[in-house]
């Protein structure tokens, strides 16, 4: 059932691809199915192109948005452009699917993620004769579940066939400049209704430039920089959202300028660097780190801001006279604001200043990272938390796409370092336990010859496991590492320890992936030192795991740690 | 950790037992934990009494929100009186565990649950200071998401210590009345204030009435019953939730009314009464109960409102001249609509005066009803959707409880005739599948001692799997059929018969269950005609999945249908 003629649904995917989106996460409904035909042409008159468009149907709603918020991200890390037209997407149906996927598209409000949220919805004859349908409220109303997507998103449009194209742009480009979801209804007679193609490419907004302001910031950058003998950069992840990693590359690389990063901002920049000086999150940061940020006499930061988890609960020490702060769209420097400063310009202003005087800087950065420790050969027994993440760290190689759920899972790994061109996908912000498994099919997706790696603990896993059969059925191959450790650990550190509400039903882990992948997996309980190290090695060498197309299996590996195995372990080793 | 004092979460706890609600549904975060102490306190202080309050830990918030819709319309429809104190209730954490239940409130409004959702809250502290905290989108605003409730609640308050007894008892008291969803936000500081305990039972609020309306009405139905000679009455599920089913059959058993139920009221009123003639849904009903409804001279309804999925879009045949419509607060007689006549007061005064009259009215009711078409033994062969739901219907027990999800599943059921007692649990209003898998949960929770059965689709089941584990977590023996049929079928019904995106990733449901029950349910797969009367024949005998006290383990039955099986069997029998 092809679309007998371009559509307005039409135009909407030709946007979407446009937008450097080629995968469509959802769920089909009543509501949508129609323009699911648009999807599936668009499937086959790509089918032979570059960067061919799919259909993911997942699982469930929540699990689709999860999935969508972090493809948004992965790929515009690797993109990394100012002003770059990327996007993702998520479609559902009227009312059930689409606020059962609200709570993913809040996490990209949260996290910095441009996920268009398209919900398929009744007709507008349906609505004019405000007949009483199914997945509404009963009240011939149809306009009850925008609302709830108001607090959620930077732009929303209730599609019609009179405004649909310039309501689609205006929600695109709303997205790509804010770096933020979006929403549009569209009612299936809409989706269906003939328009013209898109006329020119979208025209990314850009950001207001002040001279004044830019003049202003020269200044007040040249008075920090006459003075500075040992300067530092902190990085959070509005860098990479916003197209300043590569920038920030340069002006790295260029003075020899040390640097750490947020741990909601890890792999943001290239940990391989030798001016890398690892984590910043307050006073729970390494002793070297905090020397190095907290007493630089002249602070870069770039896309930084500081939230409770990811400071120790606004333990950071920033003096604001000694800091140029630079954010999207302004900075403030010395404690002033200045807006009309976008961070491309600031960073290459910086860049320009630094490079001329940037001699009287140390120029051997001291080495704080002790890469790891190596676990002796002879080191065997019952595995350990510190065994388990210290064999990982080990074996990460570079272009890995490492993600890790909330919890412990995450808390370690932002204490490792990553090799060269390395990512590591986190949610900090918005901390929605489960995100991470849909995430990592949605990193997987972006990136087929990447070998990602998913942490999970056994109680996220729970939220969202059934999006396991997706990775077979789209015929990927990443490594899935599930921490077993009995229950909410991150919730019994908190509070309630030993409480029954912290505990959850435990499963045979390998048996239900089993049974979800049809053993199109290859499931293994860890419970030995040494196992970690040798399933990375081993995937790491044979390639087998490194895309879609390549041979092998799915490896599943549920990681035996009781619960008193907490995740201080590796930031301890240095 | 019990609670050091009386506190406001104590209160909030003792005022849900007053209304019925012994289950807390939920999933702990990081600010609802010190309110479970309490919730844990209230577990032990009811232990040994006749009703203990207990917390149902689940997988997800949307799977606890589901369970929690279930939970009251169980309740309601057993206990059964006007102005019932009857709610239920979710626990879940700020932001994400919040937004993720949303969709399970939204069908409760739809629906007409009175569930409410408890969000544990940040500080009050925190929100005085506009922290940047995790769970929130980065702006130190703490509001944005109660208004992501207002369309799908009928109450909502932000708790603090000098309002919280008042406006969780103003909450609680519009649930009651109307029936729908309430919110409440419990800041982690406010929920362990203290307080004192309520200190008078909460008072329903009455519904209002017109003694110039009730005269009016009594003199319209009495125009009516003079000339009626063939009356009839159709229930819809409005009349269950306000507790008019008593009096219902009281009218009916006392005057021999003939009466039909819609198929989203199936349930309310006892099918095994010689009155019953079938379910009513427009046009695609059987003629039998099309003739008793639409040609009846004088037609009561009860509760009844028509939407497209319950009527064949909208193809119902109601003579509003003819029609006593009886609504919660307000009846419509003759086309004249009379506010202040609450269902009772209608129901009372049309029983008295139709007792007087009803000689006139035939005294036998035509058997419309064959109750099913007995398999006969030799008839074996690959099992087909035909002897799947016809053995289901055989062998349904007085006081099963049937729960269908969604789709071809609800459909199959909503054909079916039940025993004495018997409730059909559905969502047709709202209409999201998965849904039914942790109603199963709730109701047998709810209703420990009665055989619940529940149908799900393998589409539907995907959407909430995980929540199989919390069933032996909790020691409940349900019957499961999931019906394998590849895919949507119901979408596949509307559009897309072939196209892939209503295919679905196949599991083994067989292996997936086992995991996650650690062995504690006994799993088959269901291929030959009379596999299912003897499952349902054996668990009925021997009493065993009765109830969670009772030995035996928990049935998962895999039902294999091809999608080509659709569910128009059942009707076509009679």
């Amino acid at each position: 059932m092809p679309a007998e003629h371009y559509n307005i649904g039409c135009y909407l995917l030709d946007r979407l691809e446009e937008c450097g989106c080629a995968h469509l996460f959802g769920v089909p409904g009543d509501y949508n199915l129609r323009f699911l035909d648009d999807v599936m042409a668009k499937e086959k008159s790509t089918a032979n192109t570059a960067s061919p468009f799919k259909w993911i149907g997942c699982a469930n709603e929540l699990n689709a948005a999860y999935a969508a918020e972090a493809y948004s991200k992965v790929k515009l890390h690797y993109t990394n452009r100012t002003n770059e037209k990327q996007i993702s997407a998520i479609l559902t149906t009227f009312g059930v699917g689409e606020i059962s996927a609200l709570n993913g598209i809040a996490g990209a409000m949260s996290e910095r993620s441009p996920v268009l949220h398209i919900v398929g919805g009744p007709s507008t004859a349906t609505e004019a004769r405000r007949d009483i349908m199914h997945h509404t409220l009963g009240e011939g109303q149809f306009r009850d579940f925008v609302k709830m997507s108001e607090p959620i998103t930077c732009a929303r449009a209730v599609l019609y066939e009179e405004n649909a194209r310039e309501e689609i742009d205006r929600v695109l480009l709303q997205m790509i400049f804010h770096k933020r979801p979006g929403f549009v209804l569209l009612p299936l007679d809409v989706a269906n209704a003939p328009c013209d193609p898109p006329s020119t490419p979208l025209e990314p907004i850009a950001a207001p430039v002040s001279e004044a302001a830019l003049q202003q910031y020269r200044e007040a950058v040249q008075g920090l920089l006459a003075n500075s003998r040992h300067p530092a950069l902190l990085a959070g992840y509005l860098c990479d959202r916003y197209g300043g990693s590569a920038l920030t590359h340069t002006l790295i690389t260029k003075t020899n300028l040390p640097f750490a990063v947020q741990i909601y901002g890890k792999g943001v920049l290239d940990e391989s660097l030798p001016q890398f000086v690892g984590s910043y999150c307050g006073s729970t940061s390494l002793p070297s780190v905090r020397q190095v940020i907290e007493e630089a006499d002249m602070l870069v930061t770039v896309g930084a801001f500081y939230h409770d988890i990811g400071t120790n609960f606004f333990s950071q020490k920033i003096d604001p006279l000694r800091t140029i702060a630079i954010q999207p769209f302004e900075v403030t420097v010395g404690g002033r604001r200045l807006t009309g400063v976008p961070m491309e310009k600031a960073l290459l202003i910086l860049t320009e200043l630094a490079t001329a005087v940037c001699a009287q800087w140390p120029q051997t950065i001291p080495q704080h990272i002790t890469k790891g420790i190596t676990t002796p050969d002879s080191d065997k027994g019952p595995l350990t938390a510190f065994h388990f993440y210290t064999e990982l760290e080990d074996n990460l190689s570079p272009n890995d796409i490492l993600i890790a759920d909330i919890g412990t899972t995450c808390i370690s790994a932002s204490a490792m370092v990553l090799p060269h061109n390395a990512l590591f996908v986190n949610q900090f912000m918005w901390a929605a336990i489960g995100n991470a498994l849909p995430a990592a099919l949605a990193a997987q997706l972006a990136c087929p010859d990447r070998r990602v790696i998913l942490l999970i603990g056994d109680g996220a896993a729970q939220m969202t496991m059934q999006e396991i059969g997706t990775f077979v059925r789209y015929g990927l191959k990443p490594i899935l590492f599930l921490v077993n450790n009995d229950g909410y650990v991150i919730e019994r550190i908190i509070h309630g320890w030993d409480e029954p509400y912290n505990d959850i039903q435990g499963w045979d882990y390998c048996q239900v992936v089993t049974g979800m992948t049809r053993g199109r997996a290859d499931c293994k309980v860890i419970e030995t030192i040494g196992d970690t190290a040798e399933v990375l090695k081993q995937s790491g060498e044979g390639n087998m795991n490194k895309g879609a197309s390549s041979p092998g299996k799915m490896l599943f590996r549920e990681v035996m740690l009781g619960r008193h195995e907490l995740p201080v372990v590796t930031t301890m080793k240095r």
